[in-house]
């Protein structure tokens, strides 16, 4: 598994040029405000059925793209009265939210932590429960491809809408603190964090580790591994459709998200990732507009990156940020950055 | 690639049993109402473009699973004054109906041949033109596990209604004629021929190559090689699902069909296949209610079977039995068996 | 990844024949009878660097084998005062402890809950933090052959060794209740609880995890993937020593600790692992000596098992048989089997 | 399978050197002129046992290297009075002129098609049915390396001639114009068209497809997958004829052949090809001496390049410049480029 | 690897039904007389160009099937006055007799030892210097397939008459004692050495290792990897010539030789060996002629078996048997058993 | 199996920076020192059991690192009054000196040939017979970062001191000429060579082929097959020790030796050796202080290098610089260059 995208230096100053719709901020203004006025119902948390006890876990639904029904778990420090900060995650590519307790490292570091199911996803591994009630044109195995024929339609206009309808729902929860809302995720979770924190100005950090999702030409052009290479397949067969495809995934591409991106933001990327490639990961750092931002480089990492290295640095990064409500004593709460 | 499965002679007189639910001809009778009923228009056929001159392509739309448009491609010698018996062909998993022209080797040999696209399917080769308009829940990438858990949200539900829609739409094909049907397919396509075989009285004829999508117990558990295993992917992550799975795949379990097929049916297996094993296909093979019956071997062949070969066979065992209109002479017409 | 070992009904029965030594007890007696002299210190506690707060986490250094220090993790829900009941967890091929807070799954539910460090491993995934002092003889790459020319040499001596004198360590643990413990671990952590539970009286319950270790004649012979393909290698270099080979295994071979073995078991198993063979854990499952048995069978599962299913089982099935002391209210503590 | 070769700017102007024996021209006369004086009897055509019955199918044999018998299938639409415009097609590497019938659209759009066999080939896919009555030295398994210690010897001087030879024939097929002839093929089909296309005078346009053969330095230097590395393989082994071998491959090169080539020419590439890269295309087609070029660049696709996309573009492409004459109407013939 | 055949204790009594031909002794003795009426020359030795001193190497032209020239290498220990016992050896698969020095081991020991090269081979490793000047008709890309139409074109029939040409040549060596020939030879060398102990009465004593190219009927159903899968992959494209092709393969047979071998064996086989399927090396050896023979069974190789290993069996096996002229001391001589 | 390195000029010329320790010389003085006063033993030879009688093989046992014994095998011609020249030949990864006998190529030219085991290794290939006594903190499988942490525990510490030592032991071999002593080896054998160079005045040739172990910051980020990948596997894991290993690898770079290596010295490479990439054997070459040196260059092999033609050249240049003994007549001796 050796090097096979650009030398470090050459990526820390990688800034290609990538197409952007003129229409980016009214596509998704009006996709956001229409799902908005879909909505139904507000969020609905209840108690989640595990041996969990320390911590508390909630089942929680709340109205997603059109309002249809998306699922998360919320799992929180016990008999905290204060407000805690929040920290949203989403998850990679194929795998859904699983089982209630299987990620407790945010909550048992004091933070409400949100996490949110993927439609359609969770049959490759950890198990969805939510449905994407959308149909798609011929499409390629996987979701990369469903819809691609038009922004509309993409399967990613929904997911991502999602994810900035949980934040919208943030202020629901009880004990939450709306004003203090970080969002984060591995891979796809990365790629989705990157484009709720610059549809969510709630959104106080972003924490996108090893982000999929950036740079969509480069990426189809040159990642030896899958899922890019679903689009890559689509395009062999869908010859005619190279443009078109392309310009769909321009209102979807992180590097178009990042430069709208202002909260302080903490990346990581692994220089022997085969599945996200690092000039794909820089591309969309270098272009953020956070003045507060760092990116951790793993040189010797594939698409794993830092793992548990990596929620250590998170942790401590987001502390000084939004600042953790610790169980025993009280710690001062770090102003926003 | 040697063999994997059992042996010959114990695959001639394979029965195992299969779970065959209690409302199986229900579920379909009351599935194709609905369909028949949900159509607003009929079929649509328009000339392709494209360079052919000797044989006639068109471009054909018809009402299929819950009214919704279906595309298929007809493809017929030019000037023939009478009606043409007909083969329909449906196409293997992930392909579409691809360009008009690719496969012209039935209307070369005299028949009307409709090419049905796959809904939703086309983007791993061939190209498609057919949406699948419906959602799903958590499925693993691929089509086998799209709303698996209820059988009238299971994804060949819409297909096999497609296919016996097709059938119903012959009729209104000027030249074709509607009492001499064939059906046919490799795989996926052979595995869609035997369900509409089965589901439409209309067809005279079934022609299955190395069917897929028959014995799925056997096929889950035994099967190395994609698309079976994305079922068996599912049920590694959906762990509490198994029953619930399987239940809904004995409404679609091509075992369950074989014994409703009556007309004379000429299968197809290779015994070194690894996507489709010969258990299954014999499986399917040996429970079929024709009395005309027989099933090529290729000893050595893996999932491409016979190829050329296989359609040679099938040529002259049609003629036999539908009989083809050659282009010059005319031949007498075979009786139906 | 087709099913390629025993049917179930036939697992469910498999009970072949294992080579004992005469001398097996007396040679684990000796071994942990010196192990036990050669102690110069006690167990040492002290805070880890985390951001959990929720739990307290300590570093754990304890004499193991030889007396040597041995690192674990020991993590508890806060303030509890009453004695906690124990799970002690082995962790699988090649991994070390890793980082502190990376297991919280136990201690959430009201466990103290102690992560074994596996001496000279986490050089694969994980990372760990005990150097294993030993040299060895030509050996394979890996640890399965390392010393494997004599059973007082062999590496497991001193790993399984590591596991029975961390539950020796327990009673001096503040807090934590040594007549409630219970050993759980996948894959070679199953091997090791496996091993500690028949060598260690203490031990109240046993939850091995897809164990490794089990009948190595079969596994050797029949298993595809690595690491037991390391015994195979070494063999097939070593033309002259497979019996004294297996000999030495013989010492260490979990189906010869399982009829050991009265306490509560439970066991899980993948029928698809191609790593740790279906028959080989029935191989040693078959032959426990406890009558309170049951093993979870997760049909479509490879090596990763029943994951977080299979926690969520144990913590009930643990429940009844240890009692967790949840953090609220107190439940009543379950009789021991 | 991401992008290897360079990138398509740099394609198109490539021009690496490429060594052209003094003799070249000398060398293939004389080659070409031993097989003409070689021939016994001239070309023979029967009616081929097929279903196929719209089209006419005739089994071909003509005299080809040295007179030894070549085997081709012929397939025409019926009852044209009028000379037809002639395609003839090579095929690629392994395989064969296989069963009549397979390839039925070249005769559908109204041209006289030609399929020959490779000598020796057709054990890969699609069946054969030409010896090649000549042995060899010490060679890697294929087809690659035999006899290429002298480029009298090689493999692809006979095919090569085998080619020139069946264009010479095309004057002896009764309704076919040998005015009208166009050479195509796919991978080593696309080889031989070039060498076909610059050796003989006849051929009026030439339509290569992700053409194989050329720029055997860089091929043999470059390329991951077969069979070019055949000969990586032979001169891992026979590593004192590097210079030798590299000297008959220059009687054999497509970019040789390219500068000779005057007719019409349209190419095609696929950017992802991993078993022909594209700098090898380029390297030929930058060289053509035809003033009337084109390439049609797939930049998703691998070997399999543009497939039925590429014909209808090869089909309007040569309609313009043969002029196919339609079934129905007849079509004035566009003048020759 | 795991095993994959038979159990040892089926193999030990595998004794399955394979067919020979009425003529098959008519067959060889026909090939042979006509290979030695065609012999224009005798057997040719000069001293090879090696840096080797200690041993002397001989370059050696022999004439073989048809009178063709084969050469061999001739090791032999320097300085012996009396005739020394010789070892004619084979070599495997793709290989060529390779380089002057690259086998010293059995004239180390005291014997003439002769490496033949094997025709057309060698372009796979070690090299070879031997055309083979016959051509064929369709075939599959390596020599298991070229000529099997006819078993007069067949390429083993070459191969093995060659190699009983060799021993026919052995009393025409200076120094060479023609009563103590022994063959041997891995793999393919392995089946050479069964045809050529056979076929030859002058061959005292044969020791093929890991023999290929027996019981073709199972090798090519149930071997997983090259070269057997030449002939299933040609008999998957040819679907007419199957029972041809095994009834060719009936003349070739080692389990066809074996019954035909009275002088002492010793073989080898490897009971993870992927390449040459034990049962079909137990189904030559059970079938032996041989009142003196024996088997090493290496339980945990593939077809490397017992390499080095199993040259110090067979030099201490054939000492026992021809007698080793050792160079300082004499021995004495056994007798032929 | 392309190119997948820099351009054969650009390797010509390449010349990295690599860091060299201040204290590099010491670290090895005092490392040998020691190990020469721990010697408690002197090198003592038996003659070894095998079939081998025209050369002589002794079983050798030297003081190596620390004093501890360490297995050689040495062959030499039969009856030579004359000290001879002497070859002192490592091994490549994971094998051992294995069966005596094996490589009889430097005696059978007329060397004394001493092949040194490699302690710990002989698990994966070969055979070995030396225990290496020292364990090691967590590593990943291999040898290669086995004591990592600390050049002082590394194993290639104890590895090269080995070399060393049987050097120094080359002067207590009766019949041996301790002032023509070579050292040579493939891979892992031409690591040890070049470090036994540098660190042993008495070496006075050094044939070093495809020498593994230079330019460790290059291997790890760039070759793609193991072993050096255990490193980056190791350092994904370790992310927090990159650059303490790096330091430690600094004392042990072939690229640090070099510069102190002042024998004639040849070389060799492949080109497309994906296990030891070409820049880091060109990175050691282009640093030598020889001014006698010279690498063959393998341009179309991958790590096996030149294999039988490589010892010819070998052979051939080292008889210029050592002159060989033949065992006729006798040769006069080349000046040391």
């Amino acid at each position: 598994m050796p090097l096979i995208d650009l030398p470090l230096e050459t990526l820390r100053e990688y800034r290609p040029d990538i197409d952007e719709p003129a229409d980016f901020d009214a596509f998704w203004a009006e996709t956001i405000a229409e799902s908005r006025a879909a909505a139904r119902t507000g969020i609905h948390c209840e108690p989640a059925e595990t041996p969990i006890r320390e911590l508390a876990i909630d089942d929680v639904t709340f109205p997603g793209f059109g309002g249809e029904p998306v699922r998360a778990w919320l799992t929180r420090p016990r008999g905290h009265g204060d407000p805690l900060p929040v920290v949203v995650e989403f998850v990679g590519y194929g795998g859904g939210r699983a089982q209630p307790g299987e990620r407790l490292q945010w909550a048992a570091a004091g933070y409400a932590h949100l996490l949110m199911d993927t439609r359609g996803q969770g049959g490759t591994w950890g198990g969805g429960h939510t449905p994407d009630p959308h149909g798609s044109d011929s499409a390629t195995p996987g979701f990369m491809t469903r819809g691609i024929a038009d922004p509309h339609d993409y399967y990613y206009r929904r997911v991502f809408t999602d994810g900035v309808r949980l934040i919208d729902a943030v202020g629901d929860i009880p004990g939450a603190d709306a004003s203090r809302i970080a969002v984060t995720g591995g891979s796809q979770g990365g790629g989705i964090s990157i484009a709720v924190a610059a549809l969510s100005p709630a959104v106080r950090a972003v924490m996108p580790d090893v982000p999929f999702l950036s740079h969509f030409r480069r990426a189809v052009e040159a990642t030896p591994a899958a899922p890019f290479t679903e689009i890559t397949k689509y395009l062999s067969v869908h010859r005619d459709r190279i443009e078109a495809t392309f310009r769909t995934l321009s209102y979807f591409d992180g590097a178009n998200f990042t430069p709208r991106i202002h909260a302080p933001a903490l990346f990581s990327v692994g220089l022997m990732d085969e599945i996200v490639l690092p000039s794909t990961v820089f591309a969309a750092y270098n272009r953020l507009g956070s003045a507060d931002r760092s990116i951790e480089v793993y040189p010797y990492n594939g698409h794993e990156g830092g793992q548990m290295h990596q929620w250590v640095r998170q942790a401590r990064w987001l502390a000084e940020r939004l600042a953790a409500v610790p169980s025993g004593e009280r710690m001062p709460v770090a102003a926003d950055t």
